[in-house]
């Protein structure tokens, strides 16, 4: 396994700089572990995540599903903020507690255009997990005359 | 096709009361129209919303999606609030301009358990949609005689 | 909308040639609609196609999605056939009568190295459709040293 | 963990028994493992399974996670061959080599109405996966006192 392309310190200063509305002191958002193409996100429970029922919206998952794949993806590709997701996929597995979310996100493939991902959330402290996402990042590329 | 369970003043009136957190004048989300299983929703565009590349964020558009298929599911079978997505699928199409959102919402099935819908999400006033998803929802039980 | 970049018949003709293990008269597929990027085939019915319970079974219809993306693919942009899945989500709506399907295929979007489109099924004569897919296809293309 | 609900070959019984067009001597699918909620399914290679450009066809993917899940689901819950596939989505990731297909299938949730799992798909012999799937099945109700 090759090293990771960026470390944990040098992803959050990156994600600080291009993402400053995204990721600044406070946000609640902590890349806790960077290791090649796999790495960990938690995500500190705020009030506003919970949806009628009294649990963790849908959406919050989502996002925080997207986040960790946008952090793998420089796990292994290095600082290209211009990467974007085409499709992501989740299914949700049991109601999340009222806590912290963790993330962990780990890429299946790195292609050149595409990198694709798995991403397993689980509510910190508790085995079973409560959404798992698959998603697809495109790397904006040399494609000449390219407009996708 | 029957009417709708619903009005689009019932169910904002409804959101308001069970999802105050989400649903409150001016939180940027409009329920422009509601048929049966039919909805069209609109997000305002927030600054919040951009992304590194100058573009509306891939989670709010699965947020956007999320949210409009709630409002297609009350359209078909009334004031259900506890109804949770199973599985959300989207791609991303094109780049959404620095606009407002606009979410077309239809559903495929309407099942006693499960309901699924489709979501085409445009730029305001750009014909080519810049997302689309496919969703579930569950409903709730115990359904007697369920046979879904 | 442009011209369709290749007719039912040329298709057809496609497809015999280079996939003769897939397509071949007797086959059961027929191509009865080809627009630009819209597209209509039919599936003959065939015992092999029934699983427990007595309905059509999934790989079946997944099968014929796919295969509906790949005409329709063509319908865009010509004799590519090289041209691959790489993702399909499916959504199952109703069990499928013993009989024909009918899958019409639609893209979302025609880039220079990614194709969506959605698939929605029918059994021959149901207006209710029987599964839902999206499918992006990838084009293999002229980036130099990609090897994706 | 629990023990599995079946043996290997226990289920292979059951298929041959419920699915006899599907599962039957000769047919190129072998159990190779049955755990509680993780099974291990082969398929071997078919010249059948090819598609333009001498690589297994999308279908043949769909058609061996489907499979695989459908092991897994008896693994976890017992003869329910009346369980029906409501949503897969597969990424494919690797062209994979003409030779025989291993499936990994494990249940991310056991619920009493849905199961949720993922696939995930080898070339014999090859690290790197090929494809990725994950898939939700239905088990068919009434359920008394469900709460999924």
């Amino acid at each position: 396994m090759p090293a990771a392309a960026m470390t944990a310190e040098e992803i959050a200063n990156l994600l600080h700089e291009v993402f400053p509305q995204g990721f600044y002191p406070g946000c609640g958002l902590a890349i806790e572990r960077v290791d090649y193409a796999n790495v960990r996100v938690r995500r500190h429970f705020q009030e506003s995540h919970i949806r009628p029922g009294g649990t963790i919206s849908g959406p919050t998952m989502m996002d925080h599903s997207d986040f960790a794949m946008y952090v793998a993806v420089f796990s292994a590709i290095g600082p290209q903020p211009l990467a974007v997701t085409t499709n992501l996929s989740i299914n949700f597995l049991h109601k999340p507690d009222r806590g912290d979310l963790i993330a962990d996100a780990r890429l299946l493939k790195v292609g050149k255009r595409l990198l694709v991902g798995e991403v397993t959330i689980y509510s910190d402290g508790v085995p079973d997990p409560v959404a798992h996402a698959t998603l697809t990042y495109s790397v904006p590329g040399p494609v000449p005359g390219d407009t996708d």
